[in-house]
């Protein structure tokens, strides 16, 4: 992995020429953020969906890094923009998820969850097995350029990666079913933590390339990290839980330190993991989660408002600047564009490998679900349709230039460059026309989406109305699905409520004020 | 200038291995931190002076630093911990700037302002002169290690930087004088940015040794980085003021569009400022100043609430962790302890050379002065005493080393780390004493500091009611005095307040709502 260069690499340059180099590589980089915000905002005020946020964000930084190219900017100035993947994953990427799980309503999430555990762990790792075996067979036939077929498998686990900020924005905006609202979601955020962890994996087979590196051992590689990150997240969360009940924090001048200390657990919870050698993603994501349900609710009334507001903040500045980076360094990056044809196939295959993980795992789930909870068809085709590439994609690909041999790195990052533009540019701009004509859309928009919940259990009944003619088996299910989950709410309001807040455990539907939306939670 | 390397220097590591190394280090970072601000909350509860919050932060970086130190730690993770200057300038340095700004009382402030210029750069440029001088003639009678004369200048120029963090978190804690306050305050965030600029010019000096640089050159070199830092400061302020007053953001859901903006706008002041070549320093300081009278009020109220937050939470986070980051540094460096003598003498060359400074300027400011407002000897040897040296010392003293052949920047740290250490226990725990002992302690404790003010100038008089039996020429001054004050006053209600806010400048007090303290900024 290549150092991560905050100054440029020059050694003679005076100190003060430097600094200035950084002054002005830094104030172009919050010029095009304020443009970013700005823009989106005019944009989304005309409901112009076509571009939105992170697309325009997107090509600011094309547009910008375009005519850096062209003209003779300093490589001191250069370099400040230069994709560090090492900053992507220690300081962008953090926040970001983590608002996620802090804003996440826990009902549809929790009720959809073997759900969203299927698409995103088995799903994602079928899709990425299927990319990586058509690139390798594609190859083989010389009809694109050809890879070892560890490197297919590693290309195929890092474009797996779905990225949900764009979708997401327009799926709020428009305000569609939450239950499509939390697969996607969950699928995304869950899905990132697979293909970094079937990115190292293959790596680590290619890097050693010891035979008895099979199948099996990858899952239970995956399955324990993805374990040991949940339970540390989940502790960390509940240690903070704690000592906000405790410290008696929660006075008026002590606003400021429980603040600052709130806002430490996440970072730690992130790093914990990252030093534990587990994933960091699915850690701070729990302790999102875990964090929001109790140790918000130990908080003083300010600080409350004070932190939703603040980690909204600094996620949506994260995130802008995560695709003006991305576009930036797309533009000055050097790409092997003879390559075209893997490109056009690549694009393909991820097409039909999402296809495949889609389908086949709402087979299965539609499978073991009641009929009236059954994924329709129309949320599958939405749920293909959201799979576009992002900020994950970019940043693994990066690395891959820095792992493989000179011109595979190359390759692959080329064509996740351009699978990455063209997703987010392309289902990006058409999300919108895309869930109106599958008519997915304006329910759960005017009501809270707490409430709407409910309505959407009836509102997809009549889809499956035929199949469930035996009345009696379907009310056994309904009955034993409302049970399986009223154990957990039970258990949480009996138990953990109490003993991990200072409230009750009575005033449950307060989390609903503040995350019904997520674009803005703070009131 | 050293590179700034985020990740370890191995090339050869695995991406894996070095990002868990990273994880660890942050780790342990948020670990300090979160220890720092229990520990200081913990004394400040039990109202123990003599170990503030930057002295325990500190010393929890030495205790740490030595432990590392002792153990075999991993270099990786080691590497993480190294100071490195321009991560200091660029991301730790100016948010505490901007809080000080922003927290900033204008009415003492600007009514102190001519002493405050006074101390600042002509008591900072009296200062540094005497240090290099005295620490050269030393070294020229061979009773220290012997610098050259322009070194010996740059160590003065670095030297003279004063540290407010420690002794203002006690003034305010203890609360004095609002009077001594806002020139203790004043002073140190001013004469940073002297230091700097002296330090600089120093060292274009020394590398290109020509003759025709001559005293008056850097007089005015360091009043044209001042005037243009400040009218960019002041400028970039102005433009907030109007962006927040006409683009009508103060609706309920673009908070976090609002709050996006006015963070990003002190970071721009910044970044123009260094990329211009100027101070960001100083043109923060005024944007922060310009943004809390102006573009502030054209926020909606819960942005108000917000970015107050917002912005002291930043600054504790930085503050704290810049001594955390010191101590652990001091702990880890090599030093060359045989110059114990430089060391000695230095402490004395700075306590004379700060002697000069204050008790000069106060000279010269109570000449000027109408006699109910002169500083009492008992302010002056509490500015005096205020004078601890801390992180802006340290980050110019490292700089040094790579900017001076070797040994003599060594030196130069030794000396400067010790004295950070020395004055910041020192000096830090017996404020309370020294204050106490002083009498300048208990008025403006009670009662808000914007009232304690007029209650100020009464208390004040007194000590030098025998100066001024003239008493015509004395209602003239204060007459004189008052209109000056009044035409600001004037100009800013009439024109400036109804310009750049969306009030029509009646509501002037409201402001001291929001800055009476500080340290409590958000209600």
């Amino acid at each position: 992995m290549e150092e991560l260069r905050i100054s440029p690499a020059d050694p003679r340059g005076s100190p003060g020429k430097e600094q200035q180099a950084a002054g002005v590589g830094i104030l172009l980089q919050i010029m095009m953020l304020v443009l970013s915000f700005v823009l989106g905002h005019v944009l989304r005020r005309h409901r112009f969906y076509y571009l939105p946020e992170a697309s325009a964000s997107l090509l600011i930084g094309l547009i910008v890094g375009g005519l850096a190219n062209v003209s003779n900017t300093e490589n001191s100035i250069r370099s400040w923009f230069n994709f560090h993947e090492e900053f992507f994953f220690l300081f962008l990427l953090p926040p970001i998820i983590f608002q996620s799980g802090f804003s996440l309503q826990p009902k549809p999430f929790f009720s959809n969850f073997g759900a969203i555990v299927t698409f995103a762990i088995f799903g994602t790792f079928v899709a990425s097995m299927i990319t990586g075996i058509l690139v390798y067979l594609a190859g083989v036939s010389y009809l694109i350029y050809r890879l070892p077929f560890v490197e297919c498998l590693m290309f195929g686990a890092l474009i797996s990666a779905t990225d949900p900020v764009t979708v997401l924005s327009i799926f709020q905006e428009l305000g569609t079913d939450v239950n499509l609202y939390a697969l996607v979601f969950g699928e995304s955020v869950l899905n990132d933590a697979m293909a970094i962890s079937l990115y190292r994996t293959m790596s680590l087979v290619r890097s050693h390339m010891s035979s008895d590196q099979n199948i099996f051992m990858v899952v239970v590689r995956f399955l324990e990290t993805f374990v040991g990150s949940m339970s540390a997240g989940v502790g960390v969360g509940f240690t903070s839980a704690l000592l906000f009940k405790y410290a008696g924090l929660d006075i008026d001048n002590l606003q400021n330190l429980e603040c600052c200390l709130f806002v430490l657990f996440p970072y730690f919870s992130y790093m914990l993991a990252e030093g534990l050698g587990l994933s960091g993603i699915v850690s701070i994501l729990f302790t999102g989660i875990v964090m929001k349900h109790y140790s918000y609710s130990n908080l003083s009334d300010k600080s409350q408002k004070f932190v939703s507001a603040f980690f909204h903040l600094i996620s949506s500045l994260a995130e802008t600047f995560i695709f003006i980076y991305m576009g930036f360094d797309i533009a000055m990056e050097q790409h092997s564009w003879s390559h075209i044809g893997f490109i056009f196939f690549s694009i393909l295959f991820i097409g039909i490998a999402r296809a495949a993980n889609v389908f086949s795992c709402a087979y299965l789930i539609n499978m073991v679900r009641p009929s009236h909870r059954k994924i329709s068809m129309k949320h599958q085709k939405a749920l293909w349709y959201s799979g576009l590439r992002g900020a994950m994609a970019f940043a693994l690909a990066l690395q891959s230039v820095h792992d493989l041999p000179e011109g595979h790195g190359q390759t692959i990052f080329t064509a996740t460059t351009a699978i990455v533009v063209l997703t987010v540019l392309l289902i990006g701009g058409s999300t919108g026309t895309m869930l109106e004509a599958l008519e997915v859309v304006g329910d759960g928009h005017e009501t809270p989406l707490g409430e709407s919940f409910d309505a959407n259990d009836r509102y997809i009944a009549p889809t499956y109305e035929g199949e469930s003619s035996a009345g009696n088996r379907f009310k056994m299910k309904l009955s034993e699905f409302r049970r399986s989950t009223a154990s957990f709410t039970e258990l949480d309001r009996n138990y953990l409520t109490p003993f991990f807040t200072s409230q009750s455990g009575e005033d449950d539907d307060r989390d609903d004020i503040f995350s019904d939306n997520g674009r803005a939670s703070y009131h």
